[in-house]
């Protein structure tokens, strides 16, 4: 089996060591397509990346004994890399300041869309504090949100299992390569919601447990979500952090109270004194968020029938050619342009300079 | 012994049958003091008040009777009647729609016009919440805020204990005459509220638990206070409608959180999410209070030296002409004038119509 030319590009940048998420969106921007940025020049590279990137993509980025591995994990038809040019990519990242251009995903990619609601906590949490996570996640996924979590212990743990219990499932945001199980407390969790939910990861296969990772984690796991639950938190905790960057994304911020006299109360009253809504069931939140987490792509001034047009499946959220489009959905010139035309009217689409198109939504 | 004149003509007022504290304004502002209404004619008071309470005034108010067991009450030198003409009235209460013309006052003066914060909650509250109530009280007499509650069981109690043993002390609103111990299981404690703090009442003496006066006393807890902390609370309990009065009269609101669990806690949860502030600490309330809570009498542009005048002893919150503060004050016309126009230009007094004079603050 071998990798698709596309998502090899996109892999073989990606995988470039010292390349990130900025840089990559910059290059797209400059460049085109991932294979147009392989084909670049040093001196359009150059203007975007230090020397190091460019001697990396000019001798063809990532090696091919680095791709053996992706392209063995995704033998497993559980397993999916998605790229920015993919109508898959969670639509609700491309608000935040940093996404990542390329995901590993286990398990259900139907979840990556829909409308999410993460809830975070203490990873030394009180049983009480797991409890009011579990019921939360519960009614919230039956009322049709997905839980977004860390699937670390505690808070995390209930939350997904919580999640789990209803239709709308949850996704685990982790902080480590998918084929890595961290912790390792959580490998039967881990199982169930690969089987019922979704995993997904910035990171590569392999990357291990490292501490700086898992900030960068917590921006996916409120990037991914309409609000961010806060269930108990110390002061100074991970969690506060967390609701710090859903804050600065425009995420609306949920936290539980508790006694004074609890010290993972104090992190949720901290936030709760900063303008965080004090809730004390998940219909508080569910009224809070009002009608809005029906799916997103429901938006009002959405042209169902054109939502629908086949050409769409092929149009992700970097630019594309019209020919490039041609030959990905084998249709004419004609019936290109004019779906082009039908979609862009729709606001599904919108057109760039150079005769190249995206996908707004 | 026999009342002072004006006094007995408060009480002669006060004590009608059906003359309520805004009708007795209002006669205040249309005859001038309670003698002048007492001498008034019966088209001045019909334009003002019913034909019933006129007739009540022209027939000398409240009969000779009446008066006798207020006569015997402040035989105690505990006791006192504070009307709106002393300037020991609080100066908080005229901040309010209704403030009651009369008080009657067993206790210390001076705590009417310190700063004051109320602590109210539930009567059925949890001993961890008669424990915070007694904390923070403690903690705010310490700081200089005099501890202001309605001498109810439970929370109530709970904060007069912590307020009697800090400097600023507490202040008792109770809703029954204050020769009426209600409840009688704080019995003791009202006694030691007489002997180190201040017992309050707007009821005539005798006045039994009424139901209907609780939430008119309620009124002047908060009103006499710069905030109101709300400890434990039921849903739909007294403590949120005080909460409310506290709002409406500008009183910034505050509340301990609990477990969302616990039925007491779901009132401060109802406050917090209203806007009240959400304290973890007594710390928490005097921060949101700053330094405002010196003495009211220090406020900025106060004169010290006009301020010490003993002429403004004799001006009280009602009207007063300039030759009623020869007689009480002993001073020759010269004197007085040249006092009155020293206080008015310190800022603590101000001239009305017709050559009367009354106290700012």
């Amino acid at each position: 089996m071998s990798l698709d030319p596309d998502l090899e590009a996109w892999l073989r940048l990606s995988l470039i060591d010292g390349l990130g998420p900025q840089s990559l969106r910059k290059l797209l921007l400059a460049c085109g397509t991932p294979q147009d940025i392989l084909g670049a020049g040093a001196r359009d590279l150059g203007a975007v990346v230090p020397g190091n990137i460019v001697s990396a993509i000019r001798n063809g980025g990532a090696q091919d004994s680095a791709l053996t591995a992706v392209t063995r994990w995704l033998a497993d038809s559980a397993n999916h890399v998605i790229t920015f040019a993919d109508s898959a990519y969670p639509q609700k990242l491309l608000e935040i300041a940093d996404p990542p251009p390329v995901l590993y995903v286990k398990g259900r990619l139907d979840l990556l869309n829909q409308p999410g609601f993460a809830i975070v906590g203490s990873r030394n949490a009180t049983a009480q504090g797991m409890g009011n996570a579990e019921a939360f996640a519960g009614t919230l996924s039956n009322a049709g949100l997905t839980v977004v979590s860390g699937l670390a212990l505690g808070i995390d743990a209930a939350a997904h299992r919580g999640g789990l219990s209803g239709p709308a499932s949850t996704l685990a945001v982790v902080g480590t390569g998918l084929d890595v199980v961290y912790p390792a407390r959580n490998r039967d969790l881990a199982h169930r919601i690969a089987a019922q939910g979704t995993l997904i990861s910035e990171f590569a296969l392999g990357t291990p447990a490292v501490a700086s990772n898992f900030p960068r984690r917590n921006r996916l796991i409120c990037g991914l979500s309409r609000g961010v639950l806060v269930v108990e938190a110390a002061v100074s905790s991970g969690s506060l952090i967390t609701a710090r960057l859903a804050a600065d994304q425009g995420r609306e911020v949920f936290a539980i109270p508790g006694s004074i006299h609890s010290p993972l109360s104090k992190g949720c009253h901290a936030l709760i004194k900063q303008g965080a809504k004090l809730v004390e069931s998940a219909q508080d939140v569910l009224e809070e968020l009002g009608g809005s987490f029906e799916s997103p792509t429901k938006t009002p001034g959405t042209n169902d029938r054109a939502e629908e047009h086949p050409l769409l499946a092929h149009i992700g959220f970097d630019p594309v050619a019209a020919d490039v489009l041609q030959q990905r959905s084998g249709l004419d010139a004609a019936s290109v342009n004019s779906a082009l035309t039908a979609l862009e009217l729709a606001g599904q689409i919108e057109s760039l300079p150079g005769g190249r198109w995206q996908r707004i939504r």
